[in-house]
């Protein structure tokens, strides 16, 4: 027991520390601290803490971030991590860890979580057998077996895990299927009120809206509109970085965000490459999440600020040098190249530890410098250094104009 | 190029720091700090700073400690990691090793590493194509091509390697083949002579002679007499925990130990359970080394005051307890039961990393609080209780009399 007792005193803590920032009774809420054109500068508050915005958030899929624990997270400079729904659903279950103390003692990060849905999981992994007004009924991708999922069985799900940030349930589409996207999110949309309504832990969970209309300006807006009119404690851009163009993503989120409103977060989900979080924030998102950091380190991967690595490469033989020599990660600050390609070509757990430290160091530490640089008035600039160094051929494209 | 230069500072700051502690020109030695009974208390000096014995020394086959950070395995309090001359002679290759400024630069380990012969890892994984006076001529286990090594080879390769402490070249047998162990053994005598005359880095690595001789008394009294007639700055005892009983492993150290002389350490090598330290320990073993800790945690197997636990038991599933209450590690501190089962159930990688940290650490303070009981005279008194902790039925067998 603990765990459940030592997370009942910290909680305690956290509630007694942060009392004057509750708002409406909430624990959670959002400061914006500084704009420089469209991007932005902010703190979302939490009943495990505060983060700071624009932050990238590591994706613990499973209730853990693969091959990274909690304390080499908080070192890297994690300050949120998401977890999936759908997974955790599947196992170890949902009333386990609601029964256990929730997400947070369980996985051992007493910082901010966010969940999703499970809408996208359902949509990409799931055997779909039946889409209705109600909800979906689906196998699950591991054993086959029936489950069903409602707006409201999600609220619950992630109500039972705990998570600080939860979100509606929702409707991927094809994001150039006009039809099927106007579909889907007309019944996001129900599927947001039904959400507001079995929401009944408003002190303690956040619970964001999820904007869809696929690569559509008018769907866009009409579902920014429609979901801001619900009044969401944050908003999330969704249904983007699925197949689309790198125009057509851009172009959404400079359709959609100046619709949502300024004092709540938004949060682009799925997307995390150097390129992508600076065209995201340049376009006033705020939260970012992507497996990819943690993927392509798993396949030998490493992100640079010069572009991506692939440490298997022979070259790397004999190199000393760091993944990257502007980067002040663990791994860059211990071990070289060369030991890191034996590591990958030897198949050595300790690879994907390694790199997926570095990889996600240098989103999250991006985010930080482009949030310094929004403060300081300066993020055009800063950006534009980034993207040159990236060796993009048209930089003009990522940043907003 | 950092590395290099930072590891020459590194290592000029120890040549300086331990000139006092010196012997004879070289930059190791052993110093006996106390017995009790049979039981030893003691320090090895070496170029890369010095570690307390009884020691247990994970082992990092391939310049990596399976799933575990070099800052992880430093936290858990290793002082001494063993590498294997085989495979990295086959990947990434000594030469390579070399060429990059030694193993402890190459993995980011700048305390001691012991470093095997090869002798095992040809008889156990090698395909053996002949084995004659000279040399050991064998087809490698990744891709059958052929290669041969030779006493002065190995202790070439573990040069290469800057390993604190090589090994000899030695011929394993069958334990139980009296006539198959004497020849092995006569061979593994004078691969024993030529590995001290292909040694010429006396200066800052030491070299171990290896005692063989099966299960047979009378054989490993003449090892043990034939090597300590060559002065070796160190012995093992090989050759044991291949297959025969713990009355055979027992009566043979008890056989051998005494013959070693006082001021040597005495390595038994790839022994690792917490019976077995404590039974090498009341013999005068000081040194331990084992691939069972990491390769159980891979297996999901947890090493406790108390037995092996196996974490995938549904038992567990709703189980806030630590993995051991009685343990200090990060694991135990942090997770309980039910969240590792989820882990190892789900097969990610995080649970190969948190048992890892935690059997290790299990194997390292249990050497330490031996230790500490040497010193302070509560060896038998202390020992007997770990025993009476893991409920065995007959302790007796594993303490010395």
């Amino acid at each position: 027991m603990f765990k459940a007792s030592f997370y009942a005193g910290f909680l305690f803590v956290h509630i007694t520390e942060y009392n004057s920032a509750l708002m409406n009774g909430h624990e959670y809420g959002f400061t914006l601290e500084a704009t420089d054109g469209h991007a932005r500068a902010g703190r979302w508050q939490t009943a495990h803490g505060s983060f700071d915005t624009p932050v990238f958030a590591p994706v613990g899929t499973r209730a853990t971030v693969k091959a990274v624990t909690p304390r080499q997270l908080k070192e890297i400079g994690a300050s949120l991590v998401l977890a999936n729904t759908y997974h955790l659903y599947l196992r170890p279950g949902d009333t386990l860890i609601r029964d256990v103390g929730g997400l947070h003692p369980f996985m051992g990060w007493d910082r901010p979580i966010l969940t999703d849905s499970g809408g996208f999981q359902v949509w990409s992994l799931g055997k779909i057998n039946e889409i209705d007004d109600e909800g979906v009924t689906f196998q699950s991708h591991l054993d086959g077996s029936r489950h069903r999922i409602t707006p409201e069985r999600s609220v619950e799900i992630q109500q039972n895990l705990g998570a600080d940030i939860m979100m509606v349930f929702d409707e991927l589409s094809d994001p150039d299927d006009y039809e099927y996207c106007q579909i889907a999110m007309e019944r996001t949309h129900l599927w947001a009120a039904r959400s507001l309504a079995a929401w009944n832990s408003h002190q303690q969970q956040a619970l964001f809206g999820i904007v869809q209309g696929g690569i559509f300006d008018d769907l866009r807006e009409e579902s920014a509109t429609t979901l801001v009119s619900m009044d969401f404690p944050g908003y999330a851009v969704g249904g983007l970085s699925v197949g689309e163009s790198k125009e057509d993503m851009y172009r959404v989120l400079s359709t959609v965000t100046p619709l949502l409103p300024d004092d709540k977060p938004r949060y682009l989900m799925g997307v995390g490459t150097i390129e992508d979080l600076v065209a995201g924030i340049s376009r006033g998102i705020d939260i970012f999440d992507c497996v990819l950091p943690t993927r392509l380190a798993r396949h030998a991967t490493a992100l640079t600020s010069a572009g991506r690595l692939n440490i298997r490469n022979t070259s790397y033989s004999f190199d000393l040098d760091p993944l990257d020599k502007s980067c002040n990660c663990y791994t860059c600050s211990n071990f070289s190249r060369a030991y890191l390609r034996h590591l990958a070509t030897t198949k050595e757990m300790l690879s994907a530890t390694l790199l997926s430290i570095h990889n996600l160091y240098v989103l999250i530490q991006l985010a930080k410098q482009l949030r310094a640089a929004i403060i300081d008035g300066k993020f055009n600039a800063v950006a534009s250094e980034v993207l040159d160094k990236l060796n993009r051929s048209q930089p003009a494209e990522t940043l907003a104009s």
